[in-house]
């Protein structure tokens, strides 16, 4: 008999040899329907694999990360069973499960290039594949027989793969006619794949080489359930409509010109005035938490990475040192601000009255990205981080974490983002050799982050091992309209870049002592909060922020003349207006604003211009009615505070 | 006979060799005395050499810059004669005049050191030489002779600078006892120097090689007046004291570190937060004159810069290409916001009902410059431009360059800067071929800026030839509290990036037509403004900008509540107040604020408490009387909107 260890602490006895499965279906039949793969101690495997020694065992459904990665792996070897069976010489790369879904790199024969059609076909054989409730097979390989088998079927990409890898450490996984190199998990069989859809297709060069041969790379995504697809398949229609490439063109935001360069945005004046507007508003915020501007540049030589240990750990994927015309000198882009702001720190002493010192800059760092990683706001290679570095004494850790939290919480709630979840990461105890910065001060900051989050109220989710060599963080992800998860905020505590540049302070006992560093980006960055908050809310955004707040829509021509007093005198009180004096009829003009998204239409005719007032309209909704021009003032003023409140 | 005429169109009939002195003497003996150099059709030479052709001719005195530098050059060769004397052995490099004063680079026997000692002993001995009245007398010397002389004599630096020079090109010119390689041109006789001063020495490598060896560069400044010389060391005391650097430092403005890099400037939260007002205030003023922020990246491909001619004439000295670890790619550290600025234009078609389009931003550059050259603020390797980048029609453009004009005198209104001078470059009429764009463009342009210049009553000088390749430009000069001048605020045409980037607009008449560009910056940039705000105000900024506009001095601790507490009041009507709550006498406090020049001191005691008032003093000026604290939160915003009033 065997201990197995469940998550809740529960122990229970089994025969050894006993599988996931078994002991799902010794928990309930229906979980036992439902489980795809289990972990064992932190490994996951297939859930019919046998388990003989006493174990921590954690049984995974679909629901979950790693269910979903099993059911997606299986399916992207389905998927390669039904392309051999559609297009015979096919050839096969490699097959993963990614975020959404699953992909194969194939060398189709004869370069065939896959329509439409071609498509469907290939799901209706997946589904026929999967009906025949395959089993899934496990079998481990000798290196020998491995490269035989693939040498046999004339497969030259897997017989590469496999002269790279160790004897002893290869198995295959089959399923009805086809066998895949493969690592695994799996789930026990076909028939738990019910609904497919092939999204796309791509070009991929072999193993990212674009000296080697161009693969065809075929994207697909499968589930347990047709309404599951279909939900699913409904949100990336509305997650196309609301992408912030195509929104934030319509709206005139921002733009990239191939010439400037791949990754690095151009703010077009819509965007930098949305920006600026919310670069203030945590200006604003920060002033109030005691926060102080610095500027700093957008270089620095490589010493001051060598010191942080930046150059290190990422110089050689970086963007390559600047060279000067003379005098041998090297510069850095800079990646981060930190060094930065740890050499403001040292421009004088400080003493421990004058902690904690919060240095706040809108930063713009610049970090390399493969040019096929560039994706609109959200992957870039140059972007501004509202980044602040707090330094302080670790007494004043768990104040200080509050504070960052409350701006975070503060910024959550006027952008309207309800569902975050939280996580600490922390140290794994087991492992301290590996973490940087003395036992004592761990603990202090450990239980600084668990109690401020615990007197904050928020639902964390504690990780062991997850935390920086450097020090534990606080890291928020946010929910968007569509359920997409984003990783925005983090709080993050530094115990190395002190240590690097010799940072100190004078304590009350007239010793040198270390500050502690925190970093913290509420936004994360400018352009990455930007394209969220454009696919959160498909561009509406809230109304203090939105480029234009109003426009005023003349009835006929004869009142495009009271229609620019009235924009007059709302642009003067700060209200972002537009005037729309096209000769158009009144409904064709709210009908173009409406798609223009623009919060209020005005609509103003003879009756308006007699009481010197508008007619109101709200954006999505009906009319508002009308009323004096200074009652709209008071209205969409009122409206603007009721957003920002804390 | 020849005809001599003179700048203000007269013209004279001499003796063909006639000499500038002569012809001084001619119009009056008090002249004849003053004259030290002379123009001869454009050329600068000697008084006393001979004219033997028809010649437009100009006289200068020491009052103007040609004279000066000859005045300063002879000074030059009389310092290394006494130099000679005293320092058997001595060596020469070079020794030319500069903007204040001149320099002699020379190689000390058995590398003496100087002290303030010997500067006293080389002032007198160069009294000593000017009272002999040595006549200053020029030789054509053929190359040979050159160098049998100075091989003789054993200056190896001579003798290299001689190698260097073609034969028939090369003159010495000699007074009293000594004899130097020179151009020219030079005073009279050595009694026109009245007074010297010699002012430091520093280390100069010879030919500015750090590989070669490193010579002692001897700055000294003479005047032809005792009193003139006591006059500038009186305003070079000053200057000192106005250091912008020394003052910045005081004021914790910004800060320079050596890890980061030379010339890249770290603004402190202080140093940040007056920046940001002044970028607002600007910000301000653009707004009402319809520019339009924008945003770019601080790098570029290199082809934006291959497309904009920067590369080809600029490349080889800058901050060398960024490659990237994989990909190929190169990029530049962008040394101006014109090409992105340029693409942005770009990101859509426009139509002439569009222009002007008017792009603003605050956008940091980047340009090499040697270690040696930098110093403080005004010189650095990173800056931040208050650029801005109009395109319009050729048509619009004289309105455009008269609200440009608006905004430059609103700028050196506000700051104080009252006696400007403005320059107006136009082409050389005579060489149109040297520059890109039609004739009747530049026609066009130059008119609308001498035009829009007469239009808005400045007093301008024209200068022919003096125009970039690309356009004709307005330059705005302003002379600081201490009477030095500075360049601030430049306003360009410019037909060759539109031409590069090939940037249309569709026309009235349906056709493509290429806009015009203006380039302008009324600050320059933030750095070199808030460096040369700094010496013109001794660091005392107008009251809207400084960063702390009051100080509350308890007369003792019993009153720091109530300090607190109107500091709170003050702070919350964004009136920067500080607290002195140190346990130190009233006219303690007193006199450190006045030194760390806050505007407003407010002392509190228990007349004041139980009144809710402040007792207000102005620094640098009296006890302005008790008033309410509202009273004077009333006089400082009264103040702050007349300060920035137009």
């Amino acid at each position: 008999m065997i201990k197995i260890t469940f998550p809740d602490g529960a122990i229970r006895e089994y025969q050894s040899g006993i599988t996931g499965l078994d002991i799902a279906q010794s928990i309930s039949g229906r979980l036992a329907q439902e489980v795809v793969a289990i972990s064992v101690n932190g490994d996951l495997i297939d859930a019919t694999r046998p388990i003989i020694t006493d174990s921590i065992v954690k049984l995974h459904t679909f629901e979950e990360k790693e269910g979903k990665h099993a059911f997606w792996h299986t399916s992207a070897h389905v998927m390669a069973e039904a392309l051999e069976a559609l297009f015979p010489g096919i050839k096969f790369g490699i097959g993963p499960a990614i975020e959404n879904g699953f992909y194969y790199d194939v060398d189709m024969p004869n370069d065939t290039v896959l329509t439409d059609k071609d498509f469907q076909k290939i799901e209706e054989k997946i589904l026929e594949i999967s009906r025949g409730k395959h089993k899934v097979i496990r079998k481990e390989v000798p290196k020998s027989e491995a490269l035989d088998f693939y040498t046999k079927k004339g497969d030259e990409y897997k017989v590469e793969l496999i002269t790279d890898l160790e004897d002893g450490t290869i198995t295959f996984y089959s399923q009805n006619n086809f066998t895949d190199l493969c690592r695994g998990p799996h789930i026990p069989d076909t028939s738990y794949i019910k609904a497919v859809k092939i999204l796309s297709i791509a070009g991929a060069y072999w193993r990212g080489d674009e000296k080697r041969k161009q693969l065809t790379r075929i994207y697909g995504i499968t589930f347990p359930k047709k309404k599951l697809l279909d939900e699913y398949l409904i949100m990336l229609e509305e997650a196309k409509k609301r992408d912030h490439r195509k929104i934030g063109k319509e709206l005139e935001l921002f733009y990239f010109s191939e010439k400037v360069g791949l990754g690095l945005p151009l703010w077009l004046p819509r965007g930098a005035m949305l920006r600026e507007r919310l670069e203030n508003f945590l200006k604003k915020v920060q002033k109030e938490y005691g926060y102080e501007p610095v500027i700093s540049p957008h270089i620095g030589q490589k010493l001051l990475y060598v010191t942080s240990g930046h150059y290190e750990k990422y110089g050689k994927d970086s963007f390559q040192p600047i060279h000067t015309p003379a005098e041998d000198e090297e510069f850095l882009l800079k990646p981060m601000n930190c060094p930065h702001h740890c050499e403001i720190y040292k421009c004088k002493p400080r003493s421990y009255k004058d902690l904690p010192v919060r240095f706040a800059e809108f930063g713009t760092v610049y970090r390399y990205e493969q040019s096929g990683e560039l994706h609109g706001l959200t992957r870039v290679r140059g972007f501004t981080q509202d980044d602040a570095h707090i330094f302080c004494t670790p007494d004043q850790l768990k104040d200080e974490f509050k504070k960052v939290i409350d701006i975070v919480l503060y910024v959550f709630k006027t952008f309207g983002f309800e569902g975050f979840t939280t996580q600490i990461s922390l140290r794994d105890p087991n492992n301290k050799e590996k973490y940087i910065g003395t036992d004592e001060n761990w603990k202090k900051a450990e239980q600084a982050i668990i109690e401020a989050a615990a007197e904050k109220e928020l639902k964390t989710k504690v990780e062991l091992g997850e935390a920086a060599f450097y020090g534990p963080k606080l890291d928020f992800m946010v929910k968007d309209a569509l359920g997409r998860s984003w990783q925005l905020g983090t709080i993050q505590v530094d115990y190395n870049l002190p240590e690097r540049f010799e940072l100190e302070y004078t304590g009350a006992d007239n010793q040198k002592h270390r500050p502690v560093m925190i970093h913290r980006a509420p936004f994360g960055s400018m352009e990455r909060f930007v394209a969220v908050l454009i696919e959160h809310t498909a561009g509406k955004f809230p109304l203090w922020l939105t480029p234009d707040q109003a426009i005023i829509l003349p009835i006929s021509e004869k009142f495009n003349n009271f229609a620019k007093k009235v924009a007059n005198v709302l642009n003067i009180s700060d209200i972002r207006t537009l005037i729309d004096d096209r000769n158009e009829k009144i409904g064709r003009k709210i009908r173009d604003a409406e798609l223009k998204r623009i919060p209020y239409m005005l609509i103003v005719g003879e009756k308006e211009e007699a009481e010197n007032a508008v007619s109101v309209r709200r954006q999505g909704q009906n009319d508002i009615g009308g009323m004096p021009v200074d009652a709209f003032i008071k209205l969409i003023n009122e409206e603007v505070n009721q957003e920002l409140k804390k």
